[in-house]
């Protein structure tokens, strides 16, 4: 990723996070990963996310939507056959975010996904989190989100988190540990 | 504790919250826990919790802490010998907290306690948190702590919370399970 696109995610996070009335401190601001996932087009997939904890009992993060920004469809599988999968659960604390899992297909989603990556996304059962809102997935859950048009600010509290083990719907993905 | 005190604590912790501009539902705020720990003076002892998240691989909760309220010296040990303990992070969001472990002691500590709890405070280490500041203790670590003048909002992040397992240094508290 270019790095003039790095720093201005990293700045409008930031001003998402003002937003919100998160109090973060600089280094976080300058530790947080900017992830576009490999595919180069982090306008429409990726998020920008900060790492309060990850140990080996649980992890604890904020995750930066910028608005319309998607996290792509995937899912954490089982790790070394040691658990069932991260388990992990989603409270918005600023915006919008519209969520999916497996289910009913939801007629009319609120998600606006360019045609280039709809092949990839496989479950279109909404889920809408609103301030104040929280969603738990079991462990291996297929799941993806975009934020709303204000960009959105989610707290994600999970069992440990090993992101290079995430599987990705979109064989373009790549992740690297956070 | 009387009906009357746990409904004003609640309302103090609910406009605790609202300073802090984090958004809990009108649900959550109704079961926000009360505790005073059995010694029938939270005025001084206790704090206000809202579980989040707790189940078998992690936990959040907001904790609420009224100016100076002070949550009791306590430890997280292994249940059921399945673990080492609870393992905890704290993150301020809002006002001053004054956390106390184990270590050399601080000279002209922060907290204000009334005499007759002081015997039972037994690590004096002091760490400061103030919003965007954060301290993650180890399994089974002796740990107290209390708000400065503003009162206190903390984010905790852990692993599996059962805190009717916990041991506190004062065999007067009652901790049931939240």
């Amino acid at each position: 990723m270019a790095t003039k696109d790095i720093a201005e995610c990293r700045t409008k996070a930031a001003v998402l996070l003002r937003k919100a009335r998160i109090p973060v401190t600089p280094s976080e601001i300058d530790a947080m990963e900017i992830a576009d996932l490999g595919l180069g087009d982090i306008k429409h997939v990726g998020l920008e996310i900060i790492v309060y904890e990850n140990n080996d009992r649980y992890c604890a993060k904020e995750l930066v939507l910028l608005p319309r920004q998607t996290c792509p469809e995937h899912r954490h599988p089982r790790v070394n056959g040691r658990n069932l999968g991260k388990k992990e659960t989603f409270r918005c604390r600023y915006g919008e975010v519209y969520l999916y899992v497996a289910g009913e297909r939801t007629p009319n989603p609120r998600a606006r996904v360019p045609r280039r990556y709809k092949s990839f996304l496989t479950v279109w059962h909404e889920i809408v989190l609103r301030p104040g809102d929280q969603y738990t997935l079991p462990p291996n859950a297929l799941h993806w989100f975009q934020a709303g048009d204000k960009g959105a600010v989610v707290s994600e509290f999970s069992s440990t988190s090993t992101d290079e083990h995430d599987l990705y719907s979109d064989p373009r993905v790549r992740r690297v540990g956070g």
